[in-house]
C-alpha cells in the first residue's frame, strides 16, 4: 500500500508552522505495512491544491490530506475536494451536533459553526470526536483519498482511532520491517567504513540507512518481504552488527536517549535530578517528558544565576571565582550539590555558553562542560564547537544523557 | 521569484526525523521576498529523486534540495543531479580540504571522505565551511538549482552565508510584506465572526490567515506589491485591527511568548523564576530559549516528588496532605516558594496531572494548576482537558507564560 500525503496551508510555506504531523503519520502507517513515497506540502491555493490531488491519486493507492478544515476564511480544501470528486457540499445535522457538542458550553454558535458542518455530498463522514472539522474518505476506481483536520492532536486522534483500523482491513501487503540501533561514538564516515564489509554481504532484501544526530547515529535495517523469513534474515544481520559494534550499541528500536535513560534508571531502581546551567531545565523536560518518569525524577535546580549556583547547590563562592561558572570543578560541584538538594542517587549538571553572546577567548560560545555523578564517581565531559544557541543546548542535553547511560551501564 | 524546496531522506518519509528545514527556508526566503510554492519531501530512490527534480524545475524559479550528501551508500542525490543535469562527477581538491580540515583532527581520512570530494562537473560548487557535504549550484535555461546538505545546522549556515545572498541579487520582485498579531483569549470561530466585517473590507492586495495554537491565535496580513503602499496599506489596517480587539493582541510580528515575556520582563527591570511539577522545567527550558535571558531569569526549581516541594520550595506537608499536590493552594505555595528561594520579583509555577497515569475522578488527567506572583499579588488558572501528555504539558506551558505576560502587562 503506497500512501501520499499532502498537506495544506500558507502557514507551512512560509514557515510559520513546523509541519509535524507527516512524520507522525509516516511512522504509524509504517507499523500497519503502508509505505509512504511522498509528501507534499501546498499552499491554499485552489488550483495548487489540484494539482496536487491529481498528481497524489495518479501514482499513490491511498492520499492523505490534512489541513484547511477550519472555519475561516482561508480553509477551501473542502471546495478543492469537491471539484476533484465532482460533487457539491451540504448540511451534515450529525456533524453540526458534534459541532455544537465541542464547543456548547463555552461559544455561541455563529454562521462559521454552522458552514463547519458542510460536508462533500459524495463522501463518507468519519466524525471527529476531539475537533470540530469532520474526516471526509472518498473512494475513486479502487484508491482512497482521507481529508482530515491539520491541528496535530485531532489528526492524531482521527488517525488512530478511525483512519489506520480502516486501512488496515483494506491492505493484505506483507509488513514493512525495521530494525534500529542506536550507535554512540563514530562519526558517520568511520562508522560506514567500519562497516563497509558487513554493509556490503547485506541480503537484497534489507535496506541499510545511517542516521546521525549529535552524538548518536542510528543504524536502520528495513525490509519487505514473508514475515518468518525477513524476521529471521534480520535478527541474523543484527548479530553481526553486534558483534562487529559491540557495548557502542546502547539501545534498539523506536525509543529515545530519554528512555534509554529511564529504563535504565528503572532497572537499577535508581533515582535521578538535574542541575543545569546553560541547557536551562531541558535536560529535566526531556527526562520528563517520558511517561511515569516520577518513579525516578525527583526533580532539578536550574541555576542560572551564580547565587543559585552557591544557595541551593551549595556551590562555593570562592569556587566560582577561581574556575568561573564555565568549568569541570563547578560542574562536578553542581551534580554533587544537586545529589544532595534533592536526595537522589545519581544527577547530571550542565554549565556552558550556550551563546551568541557570553564567549571569552579561553571559553568560547558553544563551551559547555558537564558532569555525572553518583555515591561513587564523578563523570565529566566537554562539548566544544559553536552550533548556534538552540544546538548548543540541544547537542549538551544529548552528551549529558549519553554520560548518564554511560555511568549508568 | 518563485521557489520549491525538495527534502530527500528516508527518514522523512517512515517519519524517524521532522523536516524542520523547510518551515526556516520557507521564513527566510520570505524576508527576501521570494515565496515558496511547493515543499516535497522523497525517499532516497534514483527515479523518484528525479521526478521530483523534473516536476519542480517546471514549474518554479529556483528548486532548493536538501539531503541525500553524506558518506554513505544510502545517499544518492549527488548522483540523480548528475542524470537530471547530464554530467558527472568529478574529484574536487578544494572540497577534499575542506573535509580534511574538518576531520583531521578527529579521524583518519578514507574512501568515503574521498567520495564526499566527488562534485558535479557542470555545476558551480560553493564550499561548506561547517560541514563535509559541498553545496551545488546548476543553472538551466534561466531556472536554479541548488543542492545542500541535510543536516539542519549546515543547511542554515549555508543559506545565510551563501545561497540567500546570491539569491537577493538575482531577484528584482516586490518584497512581500507580513504582520502578525498575536491575539488571545479567542476560540477561532468567535475571533472569525468579530472580525467579519473587518475581514470583508479588506483591500485585495492583503491575504489574511488564522494560525491558532493553544491559547493564542496568531493573525497574519500577507501583501505584495509597491513597498510604500503596501505598508501604508497594512498599517492602516492593522490600526483598525487594535481597535477591534484591542488589549487582547499581546504582540505583533515573529515573535514567541517566551520573547513577549522576555521584553516585558526587561522593560520593567524584573527577575522571574519558575517552580515547575508537571511542566518538568520545560517552562524554564521555554524562557531560556531567548538568548540574553541570564538579564531577568535567575533560576527554576523542578519539583516532580512532594519531598522537594517541601524541602526547597517551602510548601508545607499539610497543604501538601490537605489539598493534594494538584491545587489552586499549592501551585500557589509554590510560586510564592520560588520567588524566595530564589530571590527573584515574580515567579510562575506549575502542578498538574501530565498522564498517561495518575489521574483521579476529582483530578482527572489534563488537570493543570498554573500560578504567577509577583510582591502584591498571585493569580491562579486551572487547565482542563486531556490531549496527551506531550500536548497537556505544552499548554501548560502557554497557559503559564500567558498568565505571567497578562500579570505583567
Amino acid at each position: 500500500m503506497l500512501v501520499q500525503i499532502i498537506t495544506i496551508g500558507d502557514e507551512l510555506l512560509i514557515g510559520q508552522v513546523v509541519d509535524t504531523n507527516s512524520a507522525w503519520m509516516g511512522r504509524t502507517l509504517n507499523d500497519i505495512g503502508a509505505e509512504v513515497s511522498r509528501i507534499v506540502s501546498v499552499r491554499d491555493r485552489h488550483e495548487e491544491i489540484l494539482g496536487a490531488i491529481n498528481e497524489a491519486m495518479a501514482t499513490a493507492d491511498v492520499v492523505l490530506v490534512t489541513g484547511g478544515l477550519g472555519p475561516t476564511k482561508d480553509d477551501i480544501t473542502k471546495q478543492a475536494l469537491c471539484d476533484y470528486f465532482e460533487t457539491k457540499l451540504i448540511f451534515s445535522e450529525s456533524v453540526f451536533e458534534n459541532v455544537k457538542r465541542l464547543l456548547a458550553n463555552r461559544v455561541p454558535m455563529n454562521q462559521l459553526n454552522k458552514d463547519q458542518a458542510l460536508v462533500p455530498e459524495s463522501c463518507t463522514v468519519i466524525n471527529n470526536r476531539v475537533g470540530t472539522a469532520p474526516v471526509s474518505w472518498f473512494e475513486r476506481e479502487g484508491k482512497i483519498l482521507v481529508s482530515m483536520p491539520g491541528v496535530p492532536q485531532e489528526m492524531k486522534v482521527v488517525m488512530t482511532e478511525e483512519v489506520l483500523p480502516r486501512l488496515q482491513k483494506l491492505s493484505s501487503v506483507e509488513p514493512l520491517m525495521h530494525r534500529t540501533f542506536w550507535v554512540k561514538n563514530y562519526p558517520e564516515s568511520v562508522l560506514a567504513e567500519t562497516l563497509t564489509e558487513w554493509e556490503s554481504q547485506l541480503p537484497d532484501s534489507i535496506r541499510l540507512a545511517y542516521l546521525p544526530n549529535a552524538g548518536i547515529i542510528r543504524l536502520r535495517m528495513t525490509a519487505r518481504g514473508d514475515a518468518g523469513e525477513i524476521a529471521r534474515q534480520l535478527e541474523d544481520e543484527s548479530v553481526k552488527l553486534y558483534n562487529l559494534l559491540a557495548k557502542d550499541i546502547i539501545a534498539e528500536g523506536e525509543t529515545s536517549l530519554e528512555k534509554i535513560v529511564g529504563d535504565a534508571l528503572k532497572q537499577k531502581g535508581l533515582t535521578v535530578a538535574t542541575a543545569e546551567s546553560c541547557t536551562g531545565g531541558s535536560v529535566a523536560a526531556r527526562i520528563t517528558s517520558v511517561p511515569g518518569s516520577s518513579e525516578y525524577f525527583k526533580g532539578a535546580i536550574v541555576a542560572y544565576a551564580n547565587e543559585v549556583k552557591t544557595n541551593l547547590l551549595g556551590v562555593s563562592e570562592k569556587l566560582l571565582a577561581e574556575c568561573g561558572a564555565v568549568s569541570e570543578e563547578v560542574v562536578r560541584a553542581m551534580a554533587l550539590g544537586a545529589m544532595k538538594a534533592l536526595g537522589t542517587d545519581c544527577a547530571v549538571a550542565t554549565s556552558g555558553v550556550a551563546g551568541p553572546g557570553g564567549g571569552t577567548e579561553q571559553k568560547p560560545v558553544g563551551t559547555v562542560w558537564i558532569a555525572v555523578a553518583n555515591k561513587d564517581e564523578v563523570r565529566t565531559f566537554k562539548q566544544v564547537s559553536d552550533r548556534g544557541r538552540e544546538m548548543n543546548i540541544g547537542r549538551a542535553g544529548n552528551n549529558a544523557l549519553l554520560l548518564l547511560v554511560e555511568l549508568l551501564s
